[in-house]
């Protein structure tokens, strides 16, 4: 079996920009790009199976039963973009899983004409609680790291050379690159233990910034709290997720190899 | 080498139904697997290895050796059945492996003209006792749930949103309704420490009701009783088994993600 | 990179028989293989080299390396024998690799006209001492099974049901038999934990029974004695790789499911 | 995804001498090799990508990000030289990566007319602090360990038979052997704990009386002590992996298998 991506609809898109925003460290990418999509109503238009996804399935709200899987959402505007998020990351174990998937979701977005892809995730701070969270941003390349430098003053373009991003987030852009795409990596900062609403905020306010477009932030919070039976369990799970990643961001952060 | 599926002769089958019941949770889907094929007296005819099984052989009861495999057995009646049951389940470890093989049992179905899948197996309760098992069903669709809701008091349709099945059964339904088949997941609840006869029964008791067919479940316990080594053996391998499903349902439980 | 066999000559064999005894419990098959090589004074004609194995390599006599491998030996008498042996088995969490190389070998057997297949291995006995050890016997069918009754008084039959043989031992004849090869594993009792000639000795004195061939075995212990050297590095290795054998197989026992 | 070689530019070289140096005990290769690169002035000219590389992507002065990968350099000279280096090495539960990895690099060289390969690595002596240490050479054949027995007084051809060489230097010349590659592996003996210019010094010196080429190698501990601070990150990271690899080193040295 491969990795594919079934489209419901063919939609005309033009040069849409690509975000991505799947689980993490905080469940900040996901967040922020929910509330994204729920803001813009945008419509989803593809979804993506994998074998390199866990053999589990999901129970729905009607008793049904589906795959685990990544989505693809849509919306028309001044810049038409296309909104990438799903249940799970590929497990850290299957390091070969992590780059056939990036690369199909690359093939994708050849195909619709993207150019430009911004991912969201969080960034840990190894347990300490950040009261104004900043956003850590990395590029592809100096063109756009210098067309958004100073647009947003709590996002900072990373100095730590050598630092590792983990997972999607990461490797969609330093794949993509290869394949001249161009974008950024905005990580919000977060305490790593918590769902932190704050950074999902700072890392969507970057990205307004960015795309020019104008939503209301007031929701997320609301948005959160009105989910909270369900972000109580992701909470859990996440705590889980999050010690491993920290274990592993820690030797990582050592790993300055060049 | 490749999953393949050798068959021992062409059966002119009309719509089978495909019947599941692998080694799992309380082994219930295989107890009431092998009780159907063994009241309805179905007759194998094709055998599934791959290389994704352990590497290892069984010894036979005349000294012979043989591979690892599942078993596709056949009934013509009112219904036509295509029953599947196996030696083992495809390793935790490799989610690659349990896509693909069900991928291959997709595949084979197709072939024959199955459209109904019904995968049984258990529900671990985490450990609790029940006195009266219930089956706890989804479905691949609204059209199958709606069908089938009501028809037996036992079986209940699952509110657990968010909630996992890990394994063949969970999958063959969803990768299936990619690709139209329609079909029911039936749990039996079990402690999931010991092989629960009832649990197996319940399941069963839904099945003939949802197959409209006629079996005795009297012999059920009987049959176990009389097999009460092998079962033995099976007990404490599956106690290995189902502590480690158990320690990950539970972290799965946290995970719904969406 | 594939699983590849290099052959340095092309050899003219009348349905040579295929002996197997590579590295596992006791060293039983493959010393049991390599005093037959050296007694016969069988001559290599073929490597066999798998990305399937460790990503390590060997330093020899004259300081030079060299892949890990399995080799191939041929000798010419009233039957022709293909003798195969090797430095490792595939590593036990990569299922997929055995089943792949043992393709391999049957590819190749089948090229050389091979229709039988003899294997030789160790059967723990979980640590207890044995004074004369048995062979353990099962085949891949009645026939040859039946052919070999009786040859040999210290060789029995098996008739543990739903036991476990783990490895290439198992596989080849497993695998082989769906393409029609014939043949009977041959597993020396052993306590496990060291290497015992005995068993060795026992393995190949039915070995030398079903192929009707004479060779003596008093160099066996010699041979043994005089490495001693090297087989107190092989034994502190494999005192690991047994324990954790055993460990498996004293799961795999209670694995009987069907 | 596959591995994959982009080339910057095509460049003509005279039967070019491959030097690999990439991390590994004691940073001893990569740090040889990276102080040749400067030395030489040598200029890149091809980086190579794998899916089975760590699912990471690493910060760069300049806030941009990248894949993990290895890098080619090249050097005109009396001698034409291809160097080697990189950020990692496939992780240790990944062989078939190892192998797959390594198979790349040789077609690359066969395609530029590469004849010779000499790989640089560390050899744990297990914590031992070593004041000269020596290097420990090993060879794809007999002629060309001849060609150098002699030259350098601090390099010793091994007597060690059995013992194992994990990883990229071993792979490269024992996979290379079988395509007519010849080559030495250097191997500076290192305490393992910490990293030791002496043993890359060792090294360096063994290579350059190979290569017949005239570096200072006075800069190198100088070098070393200017990036300090990267060079602290590199040896806690190490100090884990060096770790590892002596736990594996001591179970490999008993595995002398043949």
């Amino acid at each position: 079996m491969e990795t594919k991506i079934i489209e419901f609809e063919k939609i005309d898109l033009k040069n849409p920009i690509l975000i991505e925003g799947l689980p993490g460290i905080g469940l900040i990418g996901k967040i922020a790009v929910e509330y994204l999509i729920s803001e813009l109503k945008a419509k989803k238009f593809a979804e993506l199976y994998s074998p390199h996804f866990p053999h589990q399935v999901i129970i729905e709200k009607d008793s049904s039963l589906r795959l685990l899987r990544y989505e693809f959402y849509y919306h028309k505007g001044k810049k038409d973009l296309i909104i990438l998020t799903g249940d799970i990351q590929v497990p850290p174990t299957d390091s070969y899983g992590h780059y056939e998937v990036v690369k199909k979701i690359l093939d994708f977005s050849e195909k619709y004409g993207v150019k430009e892809i911004y991912t969201l995730g969080g960034y840990s701070t190894g347990g300490k609680r950040v009261k104004e969270p900043k956003v850590l941003a990395s590029g592809t390349d100096q063109k756009i790291i210098k067309r958004f430098s100073g647009i947003d003053p709590s996002m900072i373009f990373r100095e730590d050379i050598g630092a590792a991003i983990v997972g999607a987030s990461g490797l969609l852009l330093a794949l993509g690159k290869l394949r001249n795409f161009t974008g950024l990596c905005l990580l919000g900062e977060s305490s790593g233990f918590v769902i932190e609403p704050k950074a999902a905020r700072s890392v969507l306010h970057s990205l307004t910034k960015i795309l020019e477009i104008d939503i209301s932030l007031e929701g997320l919070e609301k948005k959160i709290k009105e989910n909270e039976e369900i972000i109580g369990k992701l909470q859990k799970f996440q705590e889980k997720v999050i010690e491993e990643e920290i274990n592993r961001e820690k030797e990582r952060e050592m790993e300055y190899i060049r």
